[in-house]
């Protein structure tokens, strides 16, 4: 089954249900509300979402599969990633619960379950299906620039570091753009976003030689929409992923780029030295893309959640004083900047 | 057994031997030329090596394992790579001839000898080896940086374009930097390299996440020497492969950048649109590694093996000229105007 087909699905948290420590949890939530049943949190069993999360859906929080059986769900969705690469124990339970019921697990993770034996062995036993959506399955496309020809206009979200709203703001934009009357598609390149979008394809677990040719493929598949928001993927001077970030880039050809940024951000996540600074990608992104085809950074999104409004509207007004580009919180304040200058950049109606 | 231990090798070039069009039997013959008994190309058959290649070693052509036989070989090498993923024919029956005898075959091929049913088969039938020395096996870690910090000075060989003697330049660099006087360390990140030196790892083979990774680890392996010679692999501004030579160069962290061009090349190996100039790729590379380390582009190895002694010394001066740094054909002419360059700019004695 595809995973959109499962629309009872337990979110498992197991103690990390929060905005930045279970971003794959709070995306799903956010972006399929109605497909949620339980987000299952021991630690958090019986509160508010909203309490947990800082905004919420009408959705409990259950402390084990036995607890959310009256909800009947169909399915098991890890939401958060392991510390390390093995499966904790208490995961174990969880997921052979739910396999023992018949239910699918919808997992992101980079260790394939169907590569477990006794989840495997399980899940057969029981006919319950296992969901490996990181799994680029054998692809082994070479990119070679074409998809700077393809009709669909690209938009790709890139970013100062990890887990600063790219995935987020390539979905707000596609919304938002919709909105405006014009034929717009996401176009998923992590876990995450396949979990929304039901289909895409985890270009950072592509073999490092077929990542681009992973991201030219993904916009042939909507060439005759009007215009597409493909979800960027770490940043262009991370150290361990700005490989995957070019590969991006280059296999998709973008004619315009939209740049997230979190306002005081100096470090990428869990590195020591100071990250370059927005404007510094600003221009190397820039010229990285154009050595390819023409393409410029049409506008600048903030993450300001852990902001006042007032700080918020300070933040963005500093930005676009910084960039001399429109800037906006797509989540908190719309898409209105960005998807104006997107018109006008793109000549789009 | 590793690669090196097979020291009466027979390379499979199979009708396409050339200095262009098989590159890795070039450079195994080039640098391992003592442990090379034949090259195996029926087209060839009979002629002189040196007449073909441009350059040769006493080394006969045959045209099948069978007439190689008395040369005592130990090993098949694949010396090219097949268009399309998949082997030919003729190369099988080759293949299957080596294994039938006991040989050790050597491959760089994207595609797995081991998974390939008939040929595993045989192989474990006649106890001969399977080398896939693209696998690059679980590997499975996270680049943060670290390789700033090694005390070892790394040089990295990066290039405007694939296949114009990153390579090569790294080995040449490490032979006269050991006749200067220098510990120095070839670290090899491809499958031809990793034939010539014995180890490394294939970084376009590893999972596009962990690529930076592979370099920052094969950078920790020679930490203790005064100074190690990365091979570079593609182009920062190719549409497929930039992304590889991105996690390289932030893997690495290099603290010197040679960079590989070729007179008159205006375009990537197949692809349509015009390619970065050679100052464009400086700057951009500069930039790049900048947001990491410290780091200087010290010099340009120049391919000149298809133009005259006195266009190639133009073409020398000409490039010095442009981009105001000290220029080589390390093969043609020798590697000092770099080696200086690097004593310089690393401080070394």
């Amino acid at each position: 089954m595809n995973c959109l087909d499962y629309r009872r699905m337990i979110v498992l948290t197991d103690g990390r249900l929060g905005p930045l420590t279970s971003k794959t949890a709070y995306s799903v939530i956010r972006y399929r509300p109605d497909d949620v049943v339980a987000v299952l949190d021991p630690q958090h069993a019986g509160q508010r979402l909203e309490d947990v999360m800082g905004w919420g859906e009408d959705i409990p929080i259950v402390a084990s599969v036995e607890e959310a059986l009256p909800l009947e769900p169909d399915s098991l969705l890890l939401g958060i990633a392991p510390v390390g690469g093995q499966l904790p124990d208490a995961w174990r339970r969880h997921i052979g619960s739910a396999i023992e019921r018949g239910m699918g697990i919808i997992s992101g993770l980079h260790v394939m379950l169907r590569d477990d034996e006794a989840l495997a062995g399980l899940a057969r036993e029981h006919g319950a299906e296992l969901l490996d959506l990181r799994d680029p399955g054998p692809f082994d496309r070479v990119a070679d620039g074409r998809a700077a020809d393809l009709p669909v206009k690209r938009v790709l979200t890139i970013g100062t570091d990890c887990a600063i709203g790219k995935m987020v703001t390539a979905l707000e934009l596609t919304a938002a753009a919709r909105r405006a009357g014009w034929d717009a598609a996401f176009v998923a390149t992590g876990q995450t976003g396949i979990m929304i979008e039901g289909w895409g394809i985890a270009v950072d677990r592509v073999i490092s030689d077929f990542a681009a040719g992973a991201a030219e493929w993904l916009c042939e598949q909507v060439a005759d929409r009007q215009i597409a928001f493909i979800e960027g993927q770490g940043s262009i001077t991370h150290p361990g992923y700005s490989g995957v970030s070019l590969s991006l880039l280059h296999g998709a050809c973008p004619d315009a780029l939209i740049i997230c940024h979190q306002p005081g951000r100096t470090h990428h996540h869990g590195i020591e030295k100071t990250a370059a600074s927005l404007t510094e990608h600003i221009s190397l992104c820039e010229q990285l893309a154009n050595t390819r085809h023409p393409c410029r950074v049409c506008g600048v999104a903030l993450y300001t959640g852990d902001l006042s409004d007032a700080d918020a509207r300070a933040a963005i007004d500093a930005t676009a004083d910084q960039t001399s580009l429109p800037v906006a919180d797509t989540v908190r304040f719309g898409c209105d900047p960005l998807i104006d200058a997107l018109r006008q950049s793109l000549d789009l109606p």
